[in-house]
């Protein structure tokens, strides 16, 4: 029984998990390359972003465990083994790194702190009026680990949150009443595509976005027509249709969009392995596995 | 006896200040003028900012009231009545306005925000290895009511703070603790200057400052040495020696500063006048005043 490391990572960041999985399993053989007896030797594929075809023709698969919480480029590979578990990486780490990330953009947009990048640029002293937490309403898209996590983290801090998923109806009315919409909606077809220019125009003019998901939730030439026309005010993006963002990209250079690059919440392999690990452990012991993906619902 | 508001508010301001305050005081006389009797008839000046001298021969006087937090320039102008009680303004809503933007700072140092923006102005993809808030230690500098809210907000968001006033020791042996150091402290001879060559050296290279107390704190050319030496990684500063800070200065286009323009808690006259007015109707009372300064201390 061995334990195949499917991923695109750097080598240094293939060696931390490995030496971090060795360590805490050590007496599982763990490789990060296709052994000669894959087909039947290979029983646990951790994965993240393999090429495509990464696991075919292992038919000894018992597990296939994400090391990312976003599975829908794993399930839009056709080659994808169609009846084997696979779980979602779900870290606290990940859920504390994404709830600071949301935290970040509403302080930066609620204290003004975008325009005060941009006045610094001018040389331009102009001081802004003060709005307190309590008057800044923020609407949470995604109900699930990470939009708990946010939705605590800005209460928390004197927010007015209100929480949205595609279970619920009211879309886009409930957008009318935010000033800023932080996105975590997982990607599937019903959320593809959701941001549009009928979802912007429901929202408070000069409302600002901020999408911490997947890139395909928004239409960017929507995104661009509201932010143009001022009926957003800003736009800060963690995540793109392309990834790296093409050099070309509007984005890069609209002074109302805050780029970047993919890093609201990383997998830390210091926590997330222990995760890993304790998931093996309830594999060979039988016990029932956790935060396995409901295939035909999409995460 | 007549209350007089001594500014150099602008005119909305003004108007802002002298409707709360009519409406909370309705029995009270309540001008921004002084009036031609002025030197028996004002018994109370609330002042922000005034010109120097302006409460020159108010013979009357039984309290000057700040409606901002610092009084150093109150106590620095020589015609300041000299026996009259001085009381600084304490707001929650500023302390809560002083935490939210510490805790702005902090987050865009642990997260590597400043980067992120500098990258985006060069179309560059590139993501930083990701710090949690617990491997972040953060000196605060100051333990007054903004600090301690300072403390307890950064606290609260998993931060690692040590707190640090001018009646302790071990200065500048603390500041190695720091990867963050935030400046509250007030503005008295002992605290000029304090953030200098010989402080900055005694910080962990790499270190962020952030200073939101008086601009007299820095020594400015020994922090654009640590900057551009390294020694500091970035500062973000909302107060300067010279306001508006000059159009030529440095700070401007230095690409480890972040300029805000003394932003970081303005006095919200909504509940800063209800503070006033409880103080008003103490006096009237003949019940303790709150937040005397200490004129030999200096705050």
């Amino acid at each position: 029984m061995t334990i195949l490391l499917a991923s695109r990572l750097d080598a240094a960041e293939r060696l931390q998990w490995l030496t971090l999985l060795r360590a805490l399993l050590p007496h599982e053989t763990i490789v990060d390359e296709r052994p000669a007896d894959a087909a039947t030797s290979v029983d646990i594929a951790l994965v993240a972003n393999p090429p495509p075809g990464a696991l075919q023709g292992l038919g000894g698969l018992r597990l296939i465990q994400s090391l990312w919480a976003g599975v829908e480029r794993l399930l839009a590979d056709p080659t994808l083994p169609p009846d084997v578990p696979l779980a979602r990486m779900v870290d606290p780490a990940m859920s504390e790194a994404m709830a600071q990330t949301a935290l970040w953009a509403v302080l930066s947009l609620q204290r003004d702190c975008f325009d005060y990048a941009a006045q610094q640029r001018r040389a331009q002293w102009q001081p802004w009026p003060q709005r307190r937490a309590d008057e800044i309403a923020v609407v949470v898209l995604g109900q699930g680990q990470m939009g708990m996590a946010v939705r605590r983290r800005l209460e928390a801090n004197g927010y007015r949150v209100l929480g949205w998923s595609t279970r619920e109806g009211r879309w886009p009315d409930l957008l009318g009443d935010a000033d800023v919409v932080v996105n975590l909606l997982p990607l599937t077809p019903a959320t593809q595509g959701l941001l549009d220019a009928r979802a912007f125009a429901a929202m408070r003019r000069g409302a600002g976005l901020v999408n911490l998901a997947r890139g395909a939730h928004v239409v960017d030439a929507d995104l661009l027509a509201a932010l143009d026309g001022g009926q957003l005010r800003h736009a800060v993006l963690d995540v793109f249709h392309t990834e790296p963002l093409p050099p070309e990209h509007r984005y890069w250079s609209h002074p109302r969009v805050t780029v970047l690059p993919h890093v609201a919440a990383q997998t830390d392999p210091r926590s997330a392995a222990a995760i890993v690990a304790a998931q093996v452990r309830a594999l060979r012991a039988g016990a029932p596995l956790q935060h396995l993906v409901d295939r035909a619902r999409g995460y």
